[in-house]
């Protein structure tokens, strides 16, 4: 899947991928409306405004990055029908040809973390046939709880050829508070990315490894720094837009040849129409409007190169 | 929620929590067949059969101990079928009278964050009237990405007197890998433990604390020194039993007067019937042995005092 994604970006000359995270604040009030009246202003309508919702911006986008990334915690918060819409959206982006990042940072051990991986990027076997639980190519994990939380998923992506980021830095003002601490006079997110990369070696794609790493664009200063560390890893990069990281910044993620990094952006595109900029697409252009921002977001980064 | 906890704990005078962690494996064959024949051997077959597997043993053992423990992964894995099957454990527990501990290890940032505190401890508000998504009383989550992922869970906890545990020092045996290594002369777990008792400080109950610390049974030498650091933590302690902790090494994390941690036991008691000790009891009598089983855990624990 690492090579099919290194091959989406080269084809798409897009870096980026889409953070398909909803809230009933993002969306257009004519989708809730209408949805509420249809389904009831209750977590099915929810629910069904966000399935709505996300299909009207991956008509749009499709074709323009290789990647989307739904963000769990968004469908979750709307119970299981919230992650019943989770689910839909997963499988609407496949229907796309869309590569899907299941942004479900979990982590656990053993038995425990198998059981996530299974769930997430395999299928689990009932009396010898394979279900598929939430089917996602690639799925962002935790590392606080060291090996026995990771391999569960290493050994399930070798079988399926799935990947996953680990959370290496966070983009989050108080991301430092553990992450920056020193260990032996490296900062904890550099152990971890040291780590990242020796767990990554042993599974490998063509150029890159199945074990990429999360790193927030709001620290520019590490990117450098950790293409070093990591240099097999593909690394995840939010924070772009929203959260206050810019293009410039974005630079050292990269390898030379424009490779090794992926930028997230979710309310930048998912709610662009309530951005000044893209006003005159309107509530009903929300999708358009999401389009656009996209090929802007698209010129902004490839700018840098 | 935590005075809660505390007066179930006396009244039942077990520190234990169940772990409801259902696998196929762990299951009764007759109860697997059953749901299959009726239901088909698939997702829909399996998480029927967990509902029911779990309500044997709810109704077996709800009037020995405070609370259960549903690891959510272990129903994430049947998909939005498993999903609905943990939600539904959560209704039939609280229905008896249980105090339910979502094992989610949920940790993400900001707004993120907030929506799994939502979605889990609270309820989503849509046009001004809140809907409960899954409506567990405690939650764990994980720190890595401090505070800010922290916070949105204690705000929602202020709110709705619910409580969380913290990972702290996990029972599993690459947990040392990161949680282990000296910052400023102290290993991250115990700078990580300083931050909880520091969260927690402004979020009390009557003798404990909102904010609770998970720490693994695995570790009895640390249990006193969190005990330490953390002395208005209530601390859940898992890793007694099938992972290899002992009555013994968990008198240091409890105070004197015997409150102070919770100790979790998950296959031990709901696959009782498996251990050659409960064998008698039969597949059909798994509920039976899982309630014998908590029995004898109390026994065990309780002779320490």
């Amino acid at each position: 899947m690492i090579n099919k994604l290194v091959e989406r970006i080269k084809a798409t000359n897009a870096p980026i991928v889409v953070g398909l995270d909803p809230t009933l604040k993002l969306m257009p009030n004519y989708l809730k409306e209408k949805n509420f009246k249809e389904y009831g202003a209750n977590l099915t309508g929810a629910a069904r405004a966000i399935v709505e919702y996300n299909k009207g911006i991956v008509d749009a986008i499709a074709d323009l990055v290789p990647c989307v990334k739904p963000q769990i915690a968004m469908y979750e918060q709307f119970g299981v029908e919230g992650v019943l819409a989770f689910k839909e959206t997963v499988d609407y982006c496949h229907s796309k040809g869309l590569i899907v990042l299941g942004d479900i940072k979990r982590g656990d051990i053993g038995s425990t973390s198998e059981a996530y991986a299974v769930g997430h990027l395999s299928g689990v076997e009932i009396e010898g046939v394979k279900y598929e639980g939430f089917g996602e190519d690639f799925a962002t994990v935790n590392p606080y709880l060291g090996i026995d939380g990771i391999k569960p998923f290493m050994d399930v992506c070798r079988k399926e050829k799935k990947g996953i980021f680990v959370l290496v830095k966070t983009s989050n003002p108080s991301s430092g508070e553990f992450q920056d601490r020193l260990i032996d006079g490296k900062p904890l997110y550099e152990q971890v990315a040291m780590k990242v990369a020796e767990w990554g070696a042993d599974l490998m794609g063509d150029s890159y490894s199945y074990v990429g790493a999360v790193v927030g664009a709001t620290y520019p200063e590490m990117g450098a720094a950790m293409r070093k560390v990591m240099p097999k890893a593909y690394i995840l990069v939010p924070g772009y837009g929203a959260q206050g990281g810019t293009a410039d910044g974005l630079r050292p993620f990269f390898n030379e040849d424009g490779l090794g990094a992926i930028v997230n952006s979710s309310r930048g595109i998912i709610a662009a129409y309530q951005q000044e900029k893209y006003k005159s697409f309107g509530e009903t252009g929300y999708a358009d409007a999401a389009r656009q921002a996209v090929i802007d977001m698209r010129e902004d980064i490839n700018r840098i190169f």
